[in-house]
């Protein structure tokens, strides 16, 4: 329960003790001797030959965990089943709480926000169900959802391995937007059976974040749940990768004097996110996109098993080209990686037009490493924070939902993820851009505020709101 | 966005304004005169013909409201469609939210929380998935589950309109037991589809709180998830209420000196609550209770297209008692009415045997009003906050859950619900009981701590329990 008492130094030790071997004041002089403080004892099992305990032992420095580990494995009878260090610390009791507003001090307070009198907010809410967005957390509530199918570089995990994503997203959705997301992580990874659970749940969120939902299925789970409710479905994975990747483009594009019209883009990894990367790119004006996945270069002239890809195929590579990604990367302006480690040479940029943009957004290991062509690419991007120019999530999800929700979006298009990827680009001004510097950093605060009234602009624009924000409407918004 | 501005007396008046005819400066005047300041102006909609307006206005005296609105009403032009008062803002935006246990300052802290630290306690939960009760807010977060089919006195109102409910819940939870709480409001009536989707959406929870659905439903989708789930789940409309009930009477029998085991108990309303009711008292020792609903007496001699009422005669009414109310009611020792108000009168409490208990927990009317038995009962409850010794649920549900996140209790047993009852009613010394005083306030800060204490010792005591926490475990607890 006092999981913040545990924020400084401090470690767990799950410890096995055999009673007739050892007795627990030797585990402590143990500890104590080599510089560790135990400051919580937790029986985890005991019975009359052996006890399991864990340990939360308090250091002034890091570098004593070994020691102290050291100390305690020497001692007989005592088994050290498992150590826990800072970032298991932090996740211990989950990440994230659901808390009081207001508190409930008396008979008052608690008349008020429940029985007797929540019951005329009740029945407001009965008579007139639009209310259920200002009187309850739909207001300002996302849910994140996920199969778990499809965790970061880990794969199909399942829903209780990937809570501790979902829940660290749903601290970023607060602490850099003020949104309120609770993580949905669903024990089914049936396309149909997820349908029907998220809109079964619907009615306590003001919109829905899909995460880490595997391909194919997350096309169809999305597409079906924006027809199906009329609160934004937006699968973060997709839409997310492609706004920032996009607001990368404008800035890298800049650089070089390319127009987005003209340019040969080839995007490898025709995957959920290669797929939305392409698609904010034709939204653009891209007119010259190439895919290449295993089969190659996608044309329209090939028949594909994969649905995704036939339909890709006709929406892109004008010109027909075919051939390999070592072919159709001859003589284009920018490549977009979002497949795996370590398919691009240096040979194939050196193919490429003057003045090359590389986007390797392969994770961890990118389609080229910057060493390898920095001498030669013009602007390179990698999805890696120890690279310049990282390709992240967070730049976009907290302000498109903070924007959504305050003007009560029914959906997320493609007008307002273009104007999510401007806000982003914009936050660079003229004299800030630099090739090693086209995206701003996660933790840059103006985003969010940028986004909001940008994405907010393009919903009204759209006839997609359907509350006009005071601010917005000082500006001249007209429903 | 800032409702935490409005708590102080504020109300937000709902303006259409027609261009043609007033100014708002002219609103803004009248208000002020009256009073009142603007604080906040929320344009809703906006053309060259017409405005509409949230105007939240604070005032210093809430009598002032009355001149405020009387003031405006009086402009031509302006026409009021709606005045929210406090307990609508207090509602404004949801009651609860969803904030970081630790915030993230920095690239080292998004790290830990977020990828790609984050990616190791998913790996370790996908080895391990017994770890999501430690690494996830599993250890400490429940489902307040409702389809919004029974909610309070209103009925059938819906999932969006039994929102505020569950979020009222969800802050008593969290302020009176530290549970972290989220509403799940169903879009779906069916029992199959909520059984679904409460398996679905598991992963994240450590229990599950049904509320507020309706009879018999609830008994099959509470049964079919304790069977199907590996966390508790309780549907607190019956055993919560059962809880308190049978805490009451553990004092009423003290002060009247009689036994469970020999009085005879006449409940009136055999629904979800009035089973649950009668299932503690007959686990609690009681051979002497007769269910009595539209049909009168129910006796295992009958046949009832009703199966909770077959099922429920089948194991009650030894004495095959038959009849009206009026009729059982006679000599019984205890009423407990959880049926309709004024149902039942003084001349039938005249015919109960010495020293008669009344427990009429109809809400909003009881079964019959204290004011006119007073002189003949020994002791008397309701469901009402304005008459001595409130049956009040939030008596049971925070220290309830409490103690099963504490010791992941896989159910809530029989065994558990009546040592949540003991706690409940010893709160109350012997010294202190009186016939105004056989329930503590749910403002009694020691009730979490002793039910917690109690209820952890019977799931220890019965198996369920997956965890003995450390101060349990020093008493003794082996498992």
């Amino acid at each position: 329960m006092n999981q913040r008492n545990l924020d400084g130094n401090s470690f767990i030790i799950r410890l096995e003790m055999t009673t007739k071997d050892i007795k627990f004041g030797e585990v402590a002089s143990a500890i104590s001797e080599a510089g560790g403080d135990i400051i919580a004892i937790d029986v985890i099992s005991t019975n009359q030959d052996v006890s399991v305990r864990d340990l939360t032992v308090a250091v002034t420095d890091a570098q004593d965990n070994s020691k102290i580990i050291e100390g305690v494995r020497q001692l007989k009878g005592a088994t050290i089943i498992n150590v826990s260090d800072r970032t298991f610390l932090l996740h211990l009791g989950g990440k994230i709480e659901v808390t009081p507003k207001t508190p409930i001090h008396n008979r008052e307070d608690l008349s008020r926000v429940y029985t007797p009198d929540v019951a005329r907010v009740c029945s407001a809410i009965s008579e007139e169900p639009g209310k259920a967005f200002s009187l309850t957390i739909k207001r300002n509530t996302v849910a994140v959802v996920s199969d778990g199918s499809a965790v970061l570089g880990l794969g199909n995990i399942g829903p209780r391995a990937a809570m501790p994503v979902m829940e660290g997203k749903a601290m970023l959705f607060k602490q850099f937007a003020g949104v309120d997301a609770f993580p949905i992580c669903l024990d089914t990874q049936d396309t149909e059976e997820i349908i029907r659970t998220v809109k079964a749940i619907s009615p306590a969120f003001g919109g829905i974040n899909l995460e880490d939902i595997s391909s194919p299925r997350c096309f169809e789970i999305e597409r079906r749940l924006n027809e199906e409710l009329d609160i934004p479905v937006f699968h973060d994975d997709q839409h997310g990768t492609a706004v920032v990747l996009y607001a990368g483009l404008i800035n890298a594009l800049k650089l070089v004097g390319k127009s987005i019209t003209d340019v040969k883009i080839v995007v490898c990894g025709i995957g959920a996110a290669g797929v939305a990367c392409s698609n904010i790119l034709l939204s653009a004006g891209a007119s010259r996109v190439v895919g290449v996945d295993r089969e190659g270069a996608l044309v329209r002239t090939k028949a594909y098993e994969n649905e995704v890809w036939s339909d890709y195929a006709a929406r892109t590579n004008p010109e027909l080209e075919t051939g390999s990604l070592r072919e159709v990367i001859r003589g284009a302006d920018v490549f977009i990686g979002l497949s795996r480690g370590n398919l691009l040479t240096r040979e194939d940029v050196q193919t490429m037009a003057a003045d090359p943009i590389v986007f390797a957004m392969a994770n961890p290991v990118p389609e080229i490493m910057p060493s390898v062509v920095e001498d030669i690419v013009a602007v390179m991007a990698t999805g890696r924070s120890d690279y310049p120019n990282q390709i992240n999530n967070v730049l976009c999800f907290p302000g498109m939902f903070r924007a959504v929700l305050d003007c009560r979006a029914s959906e997320i298009n493609e007008e307002m993820k273009l104007a999510a990827a401007q806000a982003i680009a914009s936050a660079i001004s003229d004299e800030e851009r630099t090739r090693y510097y086209i995206i701003p950093s996660v933790f840059n605060d103006k985003i969010v505020k940028s986004m909001r009234s940008r994405v907010i602009e393009a919903a009204v624009k759209t006839g997609v709101a359907r509350r006009i924000p005071r601010e917005q409407a000082r500006e001249g918004g007209e429903v």
